[in-house]
């Protein structure tokens, strides 16, 4: 089934203790369609300035991700700026330049229509409603936040929460949203906004899935940690968490029946592809990525975590 | 086989959001002895002030702890205050006593010689060392520091690495070590100082098991990563990491051979005791637990990670 994504396509310039990259093709959109492009068939909605052209358009061709909703418009881009000098773990934003992403009105293109499962990046929430309310038949929807709209926007955060099957957040997000320090406190009142399930990010040390409920009997739907790898060299973490959304969802996605099992294995799957992300700078792993390749690390995280 | 352990056994005044206990047995030996009683025999060598009497005496003796190595002296116990009031996660110190702790002279009575696993808890490094030499047939050792060993009496703590097998440590103290901002490149740069293995405890997050070398085919040992449990309220962390020790090296006591399995299977164990340990204040849990809880949780844990 395909997936269609809203976020950000967008130019990153990014320091790490590796080193430094200007205007890096970048964006939760990008890393999320590459991601889940090897699981499924991606569509996407984004906008995009006059300094996005063949070079970039051909990324996404190479992945066979459907472009025609990225809307070209006069100006300049989404730039973000940014450093992870002191901690790999944490970005220190330097400069945001909203550019073309200020007047951004998405727009679905007829084509689009018939996808069945609906990712929500980290926009706008104003703007996720409008997509979500735009595509009632999807379905499954999946989205992810921050806390920009989590403390300065929540009133229309919440309406956004209403509509999502799944949110993907960090543990501070969580406690956040959740006005809870204890995760588990903190991961019931978020589900309680709407999410059935909640996929929270531990960066480094991989992420936890709960449930809304916890049905008892055979196949009951349980609460689930996927490892993160522990990984010699971060050379850029940037994009990690939404390539991670984009193997769990895309994962999802290409499974005939969303079975506990199938939760399961994508979050084995998002864990991987977020591990892949952080190896080279910006999007440069998940273009030279294969196939194969994920689903070697699938089994070296299966060996990193399992008993037998 | 059975198990000596050298460290402190103590009063912890400790407060958390939960509320507050004054003057609680605890102490790392402590800790470690209840829980790894569950798996094997355990032998405590410690000192302690006259304000440890037959009710506390009882405390071991209800777990068939051999406590002959335990000297009485006069003076007080060793005493710490402490508070988890901003971060459940993070003990903030108010009070360290010493008292009869200052002039410990760890004596290992003739009874205990025989035993085959010895575990050096968190104490200086220069008696950790006397009693690793005190004792050079044992066939496993491992210990535990922190960070004010590390930083200021890193030339005695790099003599007792050099006797350890197994060295468990947080990940910041695996960082200072190491000297290295990266956790595997740190992990190695430890294991070079002497322990084969090292176990990593991320708190709640789990832990994760290095080894030195990687051997490949077979049965060969590899990287292993335990989760900890999603706990809904954490009454009191005090001495989970200790608790942690005690189920991981207990359970390779009571097992026939130290295989890879058995060590991954430790790790669970050693999880599953710290979740334990946190559940009620000091180490009231861990007086109140049974085996079949124990074993129930380590299913729980099983199934919180694997794939089918």
């Amino acid at each position: 089934m395909s997936i269609t994504v809203v976020g950000s396509v967008a130019y990153d310039s990014i320091e790490t203790p590796a080193g430094r990259r200007e205007r890096c093709l970048g964006g939760a959109a990008t890393y999320f369609s590459l991601s889940a492009s090897f699981f499924t068939d991606v569509r996407v909605i984004a906008v995009v300035g006059e300094d996005f052209g063949p070079a970039q358009e051909a990324v996404f061709a190479a992945r066979k991700i459907d472009t025609r909703g990225i809307e070209h418009t006069a100006g300049k881009s989404f730039l973000w700026e940014g450093s992870y000098l002191e901690n790999i773990n944490e970005a220190r934003t330097h400069i945001t330049e909203l550019n073309v992403f200020a007047a951004f009105e998405p727009k679905i293109p007829a084509a689009y229509a018939d996808s069945e499962f609906l990712f929500l990046a980290n926009i706008d929430p104003v703007l996720q409603r409008r997509v979500r309310e735009s595509m009632p038949e999807v379905k499954l929807v999946a989205g992810d936040t921050m806390n920009y709209w989590i403390n300065d926007h929540r009133p229309a955060l919440l309406e956004v929460l209403k509509g999502l099957d799944i949110l993907l957040i960090n543990d501070t997000e969580t406690r956040v949203l959740g006005e809870n320090k204890n995760l588990v406190q903190a991961a019931r009142a978020v589900m309680a906004m709407g999410p059935r399930i909640l996929v929270v990010k531990h960066g480094e040390y991989g992420a936890t899935l709960f449930h809304r409920s916890h049905p008892k009997g055979e196949g009951a739907e349980r609460t689930f940690r996927a490892p993160a790898l522990p990984l010699e060299q971060v050379i850029d973490p940037t994009g990690a968490g939404d390539s991670f959304a984009g193997g769990f969802f895309g994962y999802l996605a290409s499974q005939p029946e969303l079975t506990p099992g199938a939760f399961r294995r994508a979050m084995f799957y998002g864990s991987v592809m977020g591990s892949f992300a952080c190896e080279c700078f910006g999007i440069e792993r998940l273009q030279q990525l294969s196939r194969a390749e994920i689903d070697a690390r699938f089994n070296v995280f299966r060996e990193l975590t399992h008993l037998d």
